[in-house]
C-alpha cells in the first residue's frame, strides 16, 4: 500500500514508522515544510521516498494522512484532496473534529483524531508502537466512501489502533471536558498562585500543585489553535465548571458541613469510577507508600515489581520538601496483581496505605 | 526535654520519632483517644510513655504538641492548656490557623502548622525525618510568652524544620491558593468528566486527567474539617478562579486568538516561576523521554541517574493508552545536574525532550 504522510512530526513520523512495521508492503512518501524534518524521517527509515511537494506525496498514494496543527488543516485537506487520486482515502490527525468535517463533503475525506502522543512533539520522539491500543476516532461525513472508510478503518487497526467512528460534535464536546477543560484549569491556578509568588512568602508548593499544574501553559502554539477551533465546546465546559465553583463557594461561605462532606465523598466515587473505565486488565489500584528519597530506591521498588512481571501503569512520586523522603503513588492494574504488588512492597519493608 | 504529644497519627508520631532522633534527652509522653495507636507508638520506640489521658501526658511537660484533626483542636487545646503546668509551652498543627488563633490568648499557647505529610495518614506512616526541610508556620498571639516562643522555635528546629513566623489571616490566605484551591479545581473537573462516563463512550483518560485529579476526594473527614474552617479564604480562592474562568470562557467564545495565546504563553511563564521558588539547589528542569513501558525500564534509568548521583525530585510516568510505552518526565534541580542527567539517558538511548 502507498502511503502520503503530509507533515513528519511526532503523529506523521509514527504512522510511517507504524506502517513500516506492520503493514504489507508500505511505501511511505513523506512531505513537510520543513526540509530538515523529511531528512530526519528519511535518516529513521520513516519514510521510504522525500516528496518535494503535495502533488508529489499524493503520486500514486491509495491513503493519505494529514498530520499539521488543528488550524493549518483544511488548507492542507482541501490541497490533498486536490491532488488525490479517485480510489485515495484522505484522513487528518487533529484533535479538534467540528471545523475540519465541515471544511470538505469530499466521499475520498475521512476525518481522524488518534487519542495519542500529547506527551511529546517533534519527529524525534516518534515511534512505531504509539497508537498500539489507542482510540482513533473516526468522523466520516454521510457522503464517505464505504470501500475507502473500510480500507482506512483496516489500515488503522494495522498501526495498532482500536478506530471507533463519531459524530464531530460528540468528539469535541468529550474532548472539551476530559482533555481541554484540564489544560485550563491547569492555567488558571497556575496564575493564581503566581500572583502570590512575588508578595508573600510561598511555601514550597509540593507535589500535589505540581501534578495539578504539569499541562499548565503546554505548548502555547498547538494549543493556541486547540482553543480556537474548539472553542465553543470548551467555553461551554469551562461555563459550567465556573457554575459549580460558585456553587462550592457559596456552601463555603455557608459553612454547610454536610453538603461540603458530601460533595467530597462524592468526588472520591468519581475518580474512582473515572479510572475504573481505564483499566484494560481490571480496575486500577493506587498503592502509596514513603520511602526515603536516596538514588536508588525507586529503582528497588520497580525493580521488584518488574521482576515479578508487575507492570507499573502510573507512578508519581511526590518528595517531601526537603527532598529527603518521599511518597510514591503506583498505579496496578487488576485485583490480583495490586495485592502482589502490595506483597512485594511490604518484603521490601515499606508499609502500603491507600492514599488519604 | 518532656514533650507531651496529643494524638499519634501521621503528624503526632512524626514529632515524637524526630524528637527521639534529634532532640537531646527527649521523653516523649503520649496520648491517643485510640488506645491501638497508643499501643502502635510505644511499638515503634516513638514514645516512652502512654499517657492514659491529657494531664496524665502533660504531668511535668516543658512543650506540647497537640496534633488532632482541625475541627477538634479548639477544644483539645483548651483541655491541654488547662492541664499544662506554667512554664510548658502548648502548640497545635492544624493546617487552618485563624479560628484556633482566635480560641486561646493565653501567653503559653504558640499554634503552628508544619507544611509536610499531607500524602499518607497514620501512625505506621510517621517517621523521623518527615519535617526535614519543611517550612513550619508559626502563628503567636501578642500576648504570646518570648520564652516559650523561643523555645519552641529551637524544638522546631531540632526537629529538621524552618519555622515561619505568620498571621494567621494571611497563613489561611496563601494556604488557599496554593492547597486548598487546587483541591477544589480537581474535585470539580473529576466530576465534571464521571457525568460523562455513563453515557458516551469515554476515551482512556490518560495521564493529564490523572495528574489533574490526583488530590479528588482527599480524605473527606481531614477535607471537611479544612473546608469548614477555612471556608472564607477558600470561598474568596474560588470565586476569583471561577471569575477568571467566566472570562477565559468569553475570550474563546469571541474567538480572540490573541488573548488566548497571551494567556498560554502567561500561563507558562508563570510555572516556571512559581517552580524556580521550590528549587533549593538550583531552578527545577523538567526533562521528558519516552520509553518502551516493559517491567524494568523506569528502574534502569533511575540506577543510571542513581549511580551518578543524580536525584529525581519528581517523577511521572504517563503510560499510552495501552500501557505499551509511557512518557516519563524527571524533575531534577540545578542546571548542571539537569545537563549530567540528559547526558545519561540519552546515554541509554532515550532522547530527552522538554516538555511541549
Amino acid at each position: 500500500m502507498r502511503i502520503a504522510v503530509l507533515g513528519l512530526g511526532l503523529i506523521g513520523g509514527s504512522i510511517s514508522l507504524a506502517s513500516h512495521a506492520s503493514v504489507a508492503a508500505a511505501e511511505v512518501a513523506g512531505y513537510d515544510v520543513e526540509p530538515v524534518a523529511v531528512q530526519a524521517a528519511l535518516g529513521r527509515g520513516a519514510i521510504d521516498r522525500a516528496a518535494s511537494s503535495v502533488p508529489d506525496a499524493l503520486a500514486g498514494a491509495d491513503a493519505c494522512f494529514c498530520c499539521a496543527p488543528v488550524g493549518a488543516l483544511p488548507e492542507l485537506v482541501t490541497e490533498a484532496l486536490a491532488a488525490a487520486g479517485p480510489d485515495c482515502v484522505v484522513s487528518d490527525v487533529g484533535s479538534v473534529k467540528r471545523v475540519i468535517a465541515a471544511s470538505s463533503a469530499d466521499p475520498r475525506f475521512v476525518p481522524g483524531h488518534p487519542v495519542a502522543g500529547a506527551e511529546t512533539a517533534g519527529i524525534e520522539h516518534a515511534r512505531a508502537d504509539l497508537f498500539d491500543g489507542a482510540t482513533w476516532y473516526l468522523t466520516p461525513g454521510s457522503e464517505a466512501s464505504g470501500v475507502l472508510y473500510e480500507r482506512l478503518h483496516r489500515l488503522l487497526v494495522g498501526l495498532g489502533s482500536s478506530p471507533v467512528a463519531i459524530d464531530p460534535e460528540t468528539h469535541d464536546r468529550l474532548l472539551a471536558a476530559v482533555s481541554h477543560l484540564p489544560h485550563v484549569l491547569a492555567n488558571v491556578l497556575v496564575s493564581r498562585v503566581a500572583g502570590l509568588v512575588d508578595g508573600e512568602g510561598l511555601p514550597r508548593v509540593g507535589p500535589s500543585f505540581r501534578d495539578a499544574t504539569r499541562v499548565a501553559g503546554a505548548n502555547p502554539a498547538i494549543w493556541g489553535d486547540i482553543y480556537a477551533a474548539n472553542g465553543p465546546a470548551i467555553a461551554a465546559e469551562v461555563d459550567a465548571a465556573a457554575a459549580r465553583l460558585t456553587e462550592v463557594a457559596d456552601a463555603l461561605r455557608a459553612g454547610d458541613a454536610e453538603a461540603i462532606a458530601a460533595w467530597g465523598r462524592a468526588a472520591r466515587s468519581d475518580r474512582a469510577r473515572v479510572l475504573a473505565t481505564e483499566g484494560a486488565e481490571g480496575p486500577v489500584h493506587e498503592l502509596r507508600i514513603v520511602v526515603p528519597n536516596r538514588p536508588g530506591i525507586v529503582a528497588e521498588v520497580a525493580l521488584a515489581l518488574g521482576r515479578a512481571g508487575v507492570n507499573i501503569a502510573d507512578m508519581a512520586l511526590a518528595p517531601a520538601s526537603d527532598m529527603s523522603s518521599g511518597a510514591i503513588t503506583l498505579s496496578v492494574a487488576g485485583d490480583a496483581t495490586a495485592a502482589r504488588a502490595r506483597e512485594l512492597i511490604e518484603e521490601l519493608g515499606f508499609p502500603v496505605g491507600a492514599p488519604v
